[in-house]
């Protein structure tokens, strides 16, 4: 059977498959944060023509029944249908995710203290033609004029050899040539079309296992020229990394989970390269992060053993490849540098983040954590840095959270409840008209943790059903209604299974602190700074996030909220050669902790599952708050 | 159009081409040693039904015209043919055209003093599995096992990378891994299927411009386990390297030439793989020398600028390659090491030449001549080299030589004249009855020497038409009958234009010596050892080639006859990286005299021109001789 849109699009619907199912297989992914069962009523469709079974019909109005409204989810062909997408129901990624602006990020790079130097160089010779007295080889006259540039040492890869003499010859002895240094020596990696005041670009990437973020650079000056993103089109395969790690070993399907991302990045270089005008002859190089698992897809590495005991990459750090060998759609010899990884499940995103805050060369002692579709913590100095990752799970992002979603346009992303009257107060992302439409990471841990302190929860996160009105039977246990919707608008609320979810990623965040603390022999009050990352948006209210028992009581201004940092330390080591160098050497220093395995971290963990935490000691702030 | 053969094979004639021309196109190859031009009779053919004009009969008896015999290249078909292709018409390669046995090979590498290391190493790995205490990724597993064996810098290229994961657990952490050895670091190559006792197998290959020969070496011992050689199929786009260069540049048809001797390379393996059932798995890799152009047409090169002033190639140095890159149907891993070569006209078989007879070694004065399609010199000892190509043109090849044939089956290799009687007598290649069918190279050595000294041409190579019975009239000026045929076979004779050819390169490689002595100061007196390499067949008379003038005069036991030395080279090179580091220093050594430019060689030249030379007192011996 077929589905036709009301765009003009056709996609297959294969017998048993529901709407969204066959969307999602299209590529066209729907907001959907119960993960399709038919409970948030986020994706819903109209059916125009043909004919359906819907199995639910929840948080479906009578009107919206009546003009043809369907949850996607649970919505079953039976013959061709033509439908129609509304535009609250298409998943949106947020325009611009990421930290900095460009000029954040140049001063970013100058604060390291690291000359720019791109991964790529271009450097441009004028050769004297040659004659009967100085008839040496096309590649000796190379060789020879780079050496009197200084590179003695010279790596001829041989894919480069067969232009060689016509490219020469064509631009008359004057050569623009791209080098690449790798193991103390300069690899060639193409001629250039161009000369010295052509413009050349770089690009950064970060492969989150949800959101795909690209960056482009201008390699001559550092300038971010411009950022794109868009969802990781591998979810149609699975939500999280483990699922999708199934699915390629399982279903014999790397090479499906390989060809999404590459695409996915294809897709956004080339709309970036329209907005821009951007010649292919000026891409010069690419530097990807992404946690382990990512970077294996990426790269087409096999992954299946990362998810087996005892959790094993293919490697760790990566041989440079080239964008032919990728099927990325940029000239072939292209290289893409990608970040190294520390093991199974601390990955290339976590030493750029490392990088991008660059705790790795302060003497205090620092935090720095990265939630995001799973959490991962890494503790140290300049003299030694672990590293854990410690299953939180996606809920932040709004996984498996009823009313949850990402922090987009119409994402709760603030909650305040007065402590007298109980009312609700909410902060939404967009405009100042933009109405609610679920709640993001932030806006949960500050509902949670203003129900806490209200008395709407108890300290196990149990809601109680006589302290405010907003606690109602929602038909599969109590919720508590952080916005009442209207005719058009359904409620928005957090029920108790999703303030449990909360709850343990928060107790697995913390225990994953102190587990490490406990290791080396160190305390919270030993630690100087705590860098949060992750897809927070740019909010995230730290107080309450220590209310929650997510992070430790310290002094506000030891926290750092970072956003983005994946593509910050991509953009880093893009420009500097020192940076890559650092990066290298944090991934190689790095100890990871396997959390899974260990007993201490089951009782911190169990220990979390109180809020602000079973031992209220560790949060005198808070439970002073608490005994007012 | 098309021409069927007996054989039942059909092949397309395109309208204006020749019955020969088709043959080649389609990779038949006739002999054919006026080059087409309906003179020397040997590309004789059936015509068993069709029609066709033939502008040319000579050489064909009134039977043969009687039964259907035509000259191939003076036959233009008018419709369809059924030809037969008598077997004395196909060009035929010799079958072991090269210098020694197995065992001649293998004392010649141990004579050399370098240990036996091949160009790739196997090294089996017993690697302890991984666990959540050894939980390192597999890329670093792999690198600590090669530390523990010494390797220390190891470099890895992606393509390795994907199998990886799947490989060292299917193989249960047993791994064998080739690797070669490159700038100070062992390379990955690819992890081999089998174990310790597995046999491997590694290719030399010699890319002559007329012959390609390939010896099948086995690595754990150095056998020489077979020879196969093949005509160079780029005949079908010219007999030399000029007009191959020409085809690949005005017709850009480079690809065409690369293909032609990549595929000769991969029939050649086909048959010996099967001959001895040996596995795709066990090829472990490939040495290749040829001259400077052969050496550019089989890795893809471009060979355009070494045709023309100031005759640049695009690389004397070539990049490891790999038989993916290029098409040579083994495992696309398994690489290639292409000889070094010194300058356009002096390649990598000259190097392979060199490194063959060691001369580069030794304290005393050496020549080397290597007498192919081309004839190329080298003059040096430990301290100093210095090379030229002479253009002595392929007629000791039997090209542009009336009769003149390959040292193969039925070729004159030997000519004596009796003094008083004029009586000839002639040796033939072949069996005890094997008939004559053309002269070879060491034949006209022979004749033109004996013909000489028996006064039957003069100091000019003039045929003087009283003094013997045998000399006549051709019909196209005088010529001397070498051997008088029968009814069945045509005579053998070497006509004035002939001579005039033998007398021409043997004037411009005897040029070729004195002006390198000159320019380095010393005389023939200064040669300790004169190395012969080139396609004489088995046989030489050095002192006929001295009588003739284009050896110096020495005493004989200072000639050394060596055979194809170029692949010899490369056995030796893919046997040892002592001597591949040696080959790189020959070429990078040997200096490169330019002597198409040169005053001194051409005047050098002239003087050669005479029997033996106009300097008669360069040549005390042959004088006494004449003085008899």
């Amino acid at each position: 059977m077929e589905i036709s849109l009301t765009t003009g699009k056709k996609i297959p619907c294969p017998p048993g498959s529901s709407i969204l199912e066959s969307l999602k297989q299209a590529g066209i992914f729907l907001t959907s944060s119960c993960g399709g069962k038919g409970t948030c009523g986020k994706c819903k469709v109209i059916i125009k023509s043909g004919r359906a079974v819907s199995k639910s019909r929840l948080k479906l109005s009578h009107e919206e029944i009546g003009s043809g409204y369907v949850l996607a989810c649970r919505t079953y062909p039976e013959t061709d249908l033509l439908i129609d997408v509304p535009k609250e129901s298409m998943l949106v990624v947020e325009g611009k995710v990421v930290t900095g602006k460009s000029k954040d990020l140049q001063e970013l790079l100058r604060s390291t203290g690291a000359a720019m130097k791109p991964l790529t160089e271009r450097t441009v010779l004028h050769l004297p033609p040659p004659t009967l007295d100085d008839n040496i080889s096309d590649l000796e006259r190379l060789r020879r004029g780079l050496l009197s540039r200084g590179m003695a040492c010279l790596r001829v890869p041989f894919r480069f050899m067969p232009g060689l003499a016509k490219t020469m010859r064509k631009k008359d002895w004057e050569i623009t040539l791209c080098t690449i240094h790798t193991e103390d020596c300069e690899e060639i990696i193409r001629i250039a079309s161009g000369n010295r005041k052509s413009p050349r670009y770089g690009v950064a990437v970060d492969i989150g296992t949800t959101t795909i973020v690209v960056f482009l650079v201008d390699l001559t000056n550092g300038e971010l020229v411009d950022i794109a993103s868009t969802y990781n089109s591998q979810i149609r395969y699975g939500d999280d990394v483990i699922t999708r790690i199934v699915h390629a070993t399982e279903h014999n399907k790397l090479k499906e989970l390989n060809g999404a991302v590459i695409s996915d990045i294809n897709n956004l270089l080339s709309i970036i390269r329209k907005t821009h005008h951007i010649d292919i002859e000026s891409l010069d190089c690419f530097v990807v992060a992404g946690n382990t698992t990512m970077t294996h897809l990426f790269l087409g590495l096999d992954p299946s053993a990362i998810r087996e005991e005892p959790y094993i990459p293919t490697a760790n750090t990566f041989p440079l490849a080239f964008a032919g060998e990728l099927d990325i759609r940029v000239n072939p010899d292209i290289p893409i540098y990608a970040f190294p990884c520390v093991a199974s499940y601390v990955g290339g995103d976590i030493v750029s983040g490392v990088l991008a805050t660059q705790l790795h060369k302060k003497h205090e002692l620092s935090i720095f954590i990265d939630i995001g579709t799973n959490g991962e913590i890494v503790i140290g100095n300049s003299e030694w840095l672990v590293s854990a990752a410690c299953s939180a799970g996606p809920c932040f992002e709004g996984s498996g959270i009823k009313c949850g979603m990402r922090a987009t346009d119409g994402a709760v992303e603030g909650v305040k409840i007065d402590r007298e009257t109980l009312d609700v107060e909410i902060k939404v992302i967009g405009d100042a008209d933009t109405k609610p439409t679920g709640i993001c990471g932030s806006g949960m841990i500050d509902a949670v943790a203003e129900m806490f302190l209200t008395g709407i929860i108890d300290q196990k996160g149990k809601l109680q059903k006589d302290v405010s009105g907003r606690v109602r039977d929602g038909g599969d246990g109590l919720e508590f209604v952080v916005y009442s919707g209207d005719a058009e608008r359904a409620d928005i609320v957090l029920a108790e299974p999703d303030i449990e979810n909360i709850v343990r990623a928060k107790a697995a965040i913390y225990a994953g602190f102190s587990t490490i603390l406990n290791e080396v022999g160190l305390t919270f009050n030993d630690v100087q700074k705590v860098y949060i990352a992750g897809g927070f948006g740019k909010f995230l209210d730290i107080e309450k996030a220590i209310m929650l028992g997510m992070l430790p009581e310290l002094p506000k201004e030891r926290f750092e909220y970072m956003g983005n940092t994946s593509v910050t330390g991509a953009y880093l080591c893009l420009l500097s050669r020192k940076l890559r160098e650092e990066a290298e050497e944090v991934a190689k220093k790095m100890t990871y902790l396997e959390l899974s395995v260990s007993r201490s971290f089951m009782n911190e963990y169990v220990s979390g599952l109180f809020i602000p935490h079973t031992d209220i000691d560790a949060f005198p702030g808070v439970k002073k708050l608490m005994e007012r």
